[in-house]
Formats: C-alpha cells, structure tokens, sequence
C-alpha cells in the first residue's frame, strides 16, 4: 500500500497504485517525486513531498535488504534526492504491507506520524521538536514502547538547516543511522512532520510468493555476500578500514582536501584502536545496521569509562571530521560523531564545511574543541550556526569562499576524486551531487591513475547501485555481486522470471528519471569543481584529468 | 584596444584582436567571458575573469551613450553578468581608445589600476581597500586629481560579499552609480583588484568615420529621445515616478511582495515630495548620470539641512527597501540608499534580503532602524551581516526560507511580476537571472493582465536591449526607438551600411552566447519561483500565467 498523506488536512489516503513491482525505495521515491511534485516547487515549501519508501525486499528474509529510502526534492542539490540508512524501520514498514508514505502540505504544528497494522494516526509532537535526537527517541519510546521503529528530523531539520538528515533507530533503539545527505531532514521537518512511529505488533515477515524457492534464494545470498572478498574485509575492519587503506594509497582528503594522506596520524583513526577498544571499553564491532545484515560491518562505541557513546561511525565521518580537519583523536571523532547525530546532521558535509573555514581563517586544523563549539553554535540556532548548518557550497557563497569542495552543492565524500577517478567520475555525474554510494568502485586497492575507462565502471556501478538503492539492498553486499547473482531473490518473491538484465534496465529507467527531473529543476552540470582538475593532490600528485567529452558521455545508455 | 591584465604578474597585454567593431559593452564582455573563462571555474577563484567595457559610442558625442559594462561569471547567478551604469568612466575609456580591460589570476595585495593616455600602471591600493566608498573616492582624488573617474569595489566586495556591485563616479565624482547586480564587486575584489581610476587628461572626442554625417546623426538622436513620450516623463518625474504608477495599477511589490500597492504610503516615496526636497533643501533633479545624457532623470538629494546625502536614488531602490520592506519615509530611504552605495551593495537585493527576513520573525515591516542595523552589520562583517551579504537566494538557503523572489540566485526586481506579465517573463527568461533592464516593457500604463503574446513582446525587448547594452546607451533612450531609427548613429561612427536588423542580430548574437555559458555554468531553469504562479497578489489577485511551453519558447530566433 502506498499511504498519501496530506498535512494540510491531517488526512491520509490509500489511493496511488503502482503496477511495477520493482517500485520501491528509490525508484519509489523518484516515481513519486517526479508525478507528486513539481520541478521548480521549493523544497520546503507546502508543494514539495516527501517521501519515505522501504526496498523492494523489505519485510523479508532476505539479507541485506532492510535500507530505508528517504527523499523528495533536495534543498541543497536543488534536484531529486534519494538518500537511504539502515535501522529497523524498512523492515518494519514491509512487514506492515507499507509500500510508501508521501507526504504533501505541510502541517502548521509538528506531528507524529504513528504506522501500525490498525492503520495511520497523526498525533501531536507535543514538545519533543527541539528535543536532541536521543531524548526525542527516548520520549517516544516512553509513548509508544521500546520495540518502535522511530525515524525522525533532529533539531537541525525542524530549523530547517539544509544540513539536515533523517535519522532512523537501530536495533538497540538509538538514532544513530541516518539518511543523512541532500537535507531530507528539513524536508521532512517542513510537512510539519517532526517523527514516524512503526509498530509492527501483529505482522509477520513476507513470505516469497514461490515459498520455498525465495527461502533458498534466501540462504544463496547470505552465502554469496559472506564469501565475497571485499564484504570480508569490511565485516572484519569496519567502514574505517578505508581510514588504512586510502591513507595508504594517498586517497584520504586530509586538511581540506590539501594531501591524500594524513600520513601517521590517520592511525589514530585506524580499526586497529576501535579493536582496542573492544578489548578495554566493551565497545562492540560485528554489529549489524539493520536486522537480517550479515555482514555487520558496524560498531558500537563506548567512551573511556565504558558507557555508550555513539553508534554508526563509519569511514565517512572519519575522514570528514578526522583527516580532512586535521583531528586524529578517535575520541574527540566520536563525540563529534555523537553530537551531529543529536542534532541530526550530516557529518560528511559538516565536515566539508568547517574545512573551508580554514580558508578564511575561522578554523584551525586539528582544533576539535573549535569544531564542537561549532556544533554548539548549530544546536544554539545562531547566524554562524546557520551558515554551518547551510552546508559547504552555501557556507562557501555566504564567507566568500572560492576553492568548494562540492558538486551540484552537495560535498565531495571522501574517497579522493583526484587519485580514484572512478569516485570523481561519480561524484561529477551522479544526480544526487557528490555522492560515493551512487556508485562504488575502486574499493579494493587495484586502482590506477589512468583516466581511460573510468566513465564505463563508473556508468556500470551506478546503474547497479540504483536498481539495489530500489530493492534496499546494502551497497557493500551488492557492489560487486550484481544483478545477475541476486535475481533469484525477486523472482521467487515476486514471482517473475526476470534476468540480471532486467534488472538493470530498473537501474537505468531509475537515473533517466532522476536525471529528467534535474534537467527541470536545474541543478549545476556534471562536473567537478575546475579547481580539482588542476591542484594536484600529494603524494600521488593527480589531477582529476577524466576529459569532460567523456563525462557527457554517461547519460548514453 | 583590449587590455588584457594579469593580476598575478602584474602585467598587461594588448595581443587580442576582435574585428567585428559591434563588439563592446556587454557584448565585449560576453566575449571575452566566452572565450577566456571556464564556466565552470569558481567566480572567486584565479580563473576567474573580470571584465570593464565601454559601449561601442564610448568616447563620441552619441547621447545617452556612455554607459559602462562590467562583467565575468556572477557567484550570484553562477552565469554570465553583465551589469552596467552611468557615470564618466565610460566616455573617458572611450576617448582613451580603451575598448576593453579584462583582468586574470589574482593579486595577493589589492592594487588600483591607472589608466591615462600614457598606458597602464598598477599601484598598490594603499589602504583604501576597507574604506567605505566616498572616503575611498576622496583619497583616490586627493592622489590623482578630482577630475579623474573612478571605478571600484567597496567593502562589501573586498569581503568577498556576493551582493556587491561595482561603483562608479559620477560628474561630481561621487561613488552613486553602480552595476549593482550579480556580485561583479566581488568578481573584481577577487582579482585583488581594488579599484580603476581613469585619467583622460589630453585625449579628445572620438569624432565619427564619416564626421560630419555622425554629428547629424547626434542631433537627430537627441530629438528623438527628447521627443519620446516616455523619456520625457521620466526626465521630469525621475525613476521615481514609477513608485505612483505602480502604486496605482497594483505592480509594486510591497510587504515581501504580499502586495502590489503601498496605498496612501507610498506618496510618501513619490516624486512630490523630492519636488519638495527640491525648494526646501536644495536637492536637484534633472540631472545626467553621465555625459551627454539629454534624458536627465537623475537626482541628487540633499538633508534636511541642506547637505549632500546621496545620489542615484531610483526607483528600484524606493521600491526595494521602501514599500517592500513596509517604508514610507523618504528621508529613512535615502540614508539607507547612502549606507548602500558606501558599501558597495545592491539596493535591490539588499531590500530583497531584509524582506524574506519577516519570514523568520527577524524583521519587523517598516522598521527602517533594523534595516540599517542590519547594514552595519554588513560593514562589521559579522555572521548575520555575511548572511544579507550573500543576497536573497542564499540567504533564504540558510535561513531555511521557502518563499524566495528570485530567479537563478538574483532577486526579483520592482515591477511585480505578476500583474506585469511582460517584466515576469524577462525575469524568468534571462541570461542574467531576475533582471528588470534585460528586457524593460509595459513602462507605460497600457498593460493587461493577459498572458498572451507576452513572450513575443519580451523577445523582442531583450535582443534590443542586448544590442543597447552593447552599445552602452540608457535603456531609456532606447527601448522605445529601436535600431532602426538609432542605426544611423553606427553607420556613420564606424563607417558602415547597417539596417536597424543588422544591429538586432547583433543583440541575438549577445543572448546566444550568454544563453551558451549557462548551459554549461549550470544556472537555473527560465521559471518564475512556482509560488508567483499560485500565490494572487492584491489588489489585481494576478498570478503569473505565461505557460511554461510558451517560456521555452523564448530562445526560439
């Protein structure tokens, strides 16, 4: 069932139908987006939607397959914006027969959506919309029990910071895994929308509709992830093996994207210290984002006296807080961690943004008092915590800064573009901005320099990745296994006989759509800022030289 | 001669050629823009150009012909600019044979560049560059003499601001006209450039190919500007007769543009009571932006005791931080007006700014002391002041504001968009994002309230005005007599055999090339903002309702 619900009326209504199957998560969200909303609507304004969509596979015993979608419109890419976490939700939500939820208007006071198997119920926050993100959960909880899926807009969506994501509970009941990019959090924040409450009491986990035969396809997959090579490493050393192993290739954007390597120091951030800490804080590795993982590549983190301090700490904001600040204290990453998770932030382009700072001489690299204090200025709602809170390429125009690290006004993540010219060819192109996981490659260290080529791996792992971003499937189980090994899966549970072809072709009418509404909307061209194509980066001293003849050429499928 | 300056040596060069003698203005600045700068590369950055242009009449006896070009990449639009204005700078670069300077790389000290019969010369800026702009002027003059003109950035350019124009000195060598729009103080800032002080000691009037034909053709220019119907209500009434017009037929924006009539308060803005200020004061009207302007429609206004206080004061200004921002008093405008152009900011984005700030509960309609309060801010350079700084678009970015009057990143300007549906659709079609004098129509009071045919008129307004822009002649001159009635003036300058269709070539020539550098700059789409396409505005209760199909046509020549 996909719910329509309309926050002007606090109604909500059953009556969208969508014939094709493979509608779900993202192409969920772009099939919405694209009819429900138009291109030139603002983000934020009572015509946008917003949308919330599990995969195709949730609900089921499928590994893997638990992501939760999240999107509409994006404040800061100004063009179609998927963005996805793990967290109990997506599972819950197929469980319950809940194919979306899109949300229209824009209620004047914030309300909780609560989603049970007795239908929808729009209840009033009542008090929890500025709450921090833990005490927001743990008041819900308190209302509505702590077997709840709760996702949610953190305090910086309800101040409508384009920095803002949607957070999502995990399997302890902790907001840490977060739909973070694009600024779905103010999106959701503006229906007037503060939280979505998923009871599955009652419901059962969906069966395949060839029973049996979705059951085996069940246990080939799990088998075909835990052997693969790079899922291996990932499981064993966290997301922050990327931390050794991009140091090491000089593929770790480290003060401000200024070096590729954060040379010793990176060691501070190394897996190596998270197992330490396993050992002497009882933190916990091998945990899964979401149920049915089994590759559990996350972690659960305790401070020096051995109560929890973050969950959800991945590569990503180890480089975007860590090396590319100058800061290589674990420590000081996971408080950091911790608070733009309270806030509801995305680390990635909250660190972009303070790194610039460093430009006009409002941030010193490795000052990591400066950069809570920052997130303090954010949580106090003041016009510097604003301007942090607006995001890197928005920060950059506001203090006058001309070397930007974004693309379509969403930040560079933090896979080097320069060395790894498959993630540039990604970031240049992708229709979500900058973005790693529209398209991995180059995850394992057999990289080259050379340019040729790179726009075909690159086109190939992004039509891979969107039809999986649809079937909510983890990027790490998937990206190397494509299509073709997973099809099994939907064909016994939706009863089909498609090929891995077929499912390809989801993957491409996915991007056409995405990239249709963008071409209306008018976000900026498929390019990286110039400033990366001439500034080599140290020690591999690349440039990002794909040409840009070949960049048009991605769209050509 | 084009100059071409390399702020990072510090060095010119006079090695490029442009035949096509129709090149100038804004022409010579789409030209060199095109072929000198990837539209791409960061406005701010090295690669970025800067350039000055006088119109192709610069230098003659041509009236209303001596306006200036100043243009590169906008941080504001992330397209073309072009912005112009009056003053002496143009003639004088005219006499000089200047037809160009364009500015590369960047310096790390802020130099003011000489230009006199004898060449270039570039000296350091000598501690003018935070200076606000009369106090820049005067020790500009007390250095050079004060028959010099001058051309700079003021404070908020040389911070970096992204809503800062580029000044210029007008024929009592005051810093009050400015090519205000689109960053270019910025843009020029950026190139460490602080200021142009042009000298034209021992030059004389450029004197027509065929001379004695050209000095007809001036006359008979004359009397057709002088004998237009509207030049001459304008000369006697100033720009500011507008206010009244507007006022009565419902298109002028008011309250943030949640009304097109200030009712009764708007008098308090109407030429009447200049007229007044004129007896009681000393103030003057009729008074030429530049040389050889037989239109006049310019003022200078005076105190309440007497004394200079500003000059430049239009109606877009009256409109912006006027009846926009719920102000009625003409006093309390012009000081603001004054704190403006000391800054270096445009007053049409400045009004704009403040009035979405009433969105968010941080401005009180009618509160003139906020409004200065808040331009203090500005020159102090603080978090909120970088906030206005950074105009409209982006401040509602960071503020989290849905309801945004602009197009591509630039402010709507003062005849409303929505009842005048003819100025709506050059807002949303041209190059240079909301822009009132790319395509200036329905300046009469015969207008209607019908979408029809208002592309077509629009069309035809924006490839003249392309054409005039180049030529550097007032919009006002010449959007009623087009080129063909003015064409003589050209053919006997350059000795030529053009027809008034030639010259529309030309101007076609103009929006396809800037039309081309968006398309790759990536600028937003030729819309309106969708909320001016739902949202009536009273009294009329317009909408604006030209159909998107026939928007897209407007390119179609």
């Amino acid at each position: 069932m996909i719910y329509r619900i309309d926050m002007n009326e606090g109604k909500y209504y059953t009556d969208i139908r969508v014939e094709n199957k493979l509608v779900g998560g993202r192409y969920m969200v772009d099939w919405l987006t694209t009819r429900y909303m138009s291109p030139t609507a603002h983000p934020l304004s009572a015509e946008s939607v917003f949308v919330v969509a599990p995969g195709i596979l949730a609900g089921t015993a499928a590994p893997c397959s638990g992501r939760l979608s999240v999107g509409g419109k994006s404040p800061m890419t100004n063009g179609i914006k998927e963005a996805n976490a793990g967290g109990t939700a997506a599972h819950k939500l197929g469980r319950l027969g809940v194919r979306a939820l899109m949300f229209t208007g824009s209620s004047a006071e914030y309300k909780v959506l609560k989603v049970c198997r007795e239908g929808l119920t729009l209840e009033p926050a009542g008090g929890i919309e500025m709450m921090t993100n833990y005490d927001a959960v743990a008041e819900l909880q308190r209302r509505h029990g702590e077997h709840v899926s709760i996702i949610l807009a953190g305090p910086a969506g309800v101040m409508k910071m384009i920095n803002s994501g949607v957070s999502v509970t995990d399997t302890k009941g902790r907001p840490c895994r977060v739909a973070a990019r694009g600024g779905m959090g103010a999106v959701m924040a503006a229906k007037g929308l503060k939280a979505i409450v998923v009871d599955d009491t009652g419901s059962s986990m969906r069966k395949g509709a060839r029973e049996k035969e979705f059951a085996e396809a069940c246990k080939a997959a799990v088998k075909l992830i835990k052997e693969d090579p790079v899922s291996q490493i990932i499981s064993r050393f966290t997301t922050n093996g990327s931390i050794v192993s991009e140091n090491e290739r000089g593929g770790l954007p480290t003060f401000n994207h200024r070096a590729g390597t954060f040379g010793e120091k990176a060691m501070g951030l190394s897996p190596n210290v998270i197992m330490e800490h396993v050992k002497t804080r009882g933190s916990v590795t091998g945990h899964g984002c979401m149920p049915g993982c089994v590759l559990r590549c996350s972690t659960i983190l305790n401070d020096e006296k051995g109560g929890y301090l973050t969950s959800g700490y991945e590569f990503e904001t180890a480089a975007a807080c860590g090396s590319n600040l100058g800061i290589g204290d674990l420590d000081m990453l996971l408080r950091i961690d911790r608070a733009c998770d309270e806030l509801g932030i995305d680390t990635m382009e909250f660190g972009a943004t303070v790194g610039i700072l460093n430009d006009v001489g409002l941030f010193e690299f490795g000052d990591a008092d400066k950069v809570m204090s920052y997130l303090e200025e954010v949580r106090q709602n003041t016009p510097m915590g604003r301007i942090i809170g607006s995001g890197c390429a928005n920060a950059a125009k506001v203090l006058g800064i001309s070397r930007v690290p974004a693309v379509k006004g969403q930040a560079l993540p933090y896979h080097a573009a320069r060395p790894l010219k498959g993630y540039g060819t990604t970031y240049a192109t992708s229709t979500q901005g900058a973005d790693h996981t529209a398209g991995s490659v180059e995850m394992d260290m057999d990289f080259n320099l050379d340019p040729k080529g790179k726009v075909d791996i690159c086109r190939a792992a992004q039509i891979n990745m969107a039809f999986f971003d649809s079937a909510g499937m983890c990027m790490f189980a998937t990206f190397i296994n494509g299509p073709d090994k997973f099809v099994g899966l939907f064909n016994a549970m939706l009863d089909e006989n498609w090929t891995g072809g077929d499912l390809l072709e989801t993957g491409k009418e996915v991007l056409r759509m995405e990239r249709a509404f963008n071409d209306k909307s008018g976000v900026g061209p498929d390019r990286l800022p110039d400033w990366l194509c001439s500034e080599p980066l140290p020690p591999t001293n690349a440039v990002f030289d794909v040409p840009p003849e070949e960049l048009d050429q991605f769209y050509n499928f």
